[in-house]
């Protein structure tokens, strides 16, 4: 008995999100993927230079981290702030918007971590068949 | 005045994620993935056939959404039941350890979602220069 379409979106909050075209689906992408959660992650902490922050997310590179930093500045999250200093002194924080949002995914990742050992039994189980 | 790299790691918790050889950065990747954090907030509405669920997560291939439930299930997330019928009926559903990780997405993707008017301001204000 396959379940028609109408079946599958009882919940309009969470329909947008399955919905390709849906922004919220985009800023989600944004703020979950793999650098951007880690950069949110870190700028919770406090605030970071371009080259700090890039030492501090281990495997992240120059031209991803910019990207990544973009996107969230442009969506709200993160603030950029260069000062008319020489050299340039460009220093990263997040916008109180940012800051809410990182709390919630420094949450998410401290639950991840307690998983971990539970997780590692569940692969063992998975790879023995 | 560029932070050595002992203060960039002032918890634990926080530095394991950061580092890529960390398992933790691994199951973080899986569950907030595009496709990963999808599967398991439908999952978290109802149990659900591969079709069925491909029809949900509007834009997701059949390639990527059996490397996606594959992974979940390996990790410990997902359950997937095959009844010997025929034809045969595969069923996906949550694991204990799923549902309260699903739960965790499910209020992180409802939080995203009513970011979106402010986001879109955000983006104005950005693009506008």
């Amino acid at each position: 008995m396959a379940p028609g379409r109408g079946d599958l979106i009882p919940d309009e909050l969470i329909a947008d999100v399955f919905d390709r075209a849906c922004h919220s689906r985009e800023i989600l992408e944004h703020v979950t993927a793999r650098w951007g959660v880690l950069a949110l992650a870190a700028l919770s902490e406090q605030p970071f230079r371009f080259n700090a922050l890039r030492r501090k997310i281990d495997g992240v590179s120059e031209k991803m981290l910019a990207q990544t930093l973009q996107a969230l500045e442009r969506d709200g999250f993160v603030h950029r702030e260069a000062r008319p200093t020489i050299p340039p002194h460009v220093e990263y924080t997040l916008t109180p918007m940012g800051r809410e949002l990182a709390g919630r995914l420094v949450a998410l990742i401290e639950h991840v971590e307690s998983l971990v050992p539970e997780v590692e039994q569940a692969r063992t189980r998975y790879d023995r068949g």
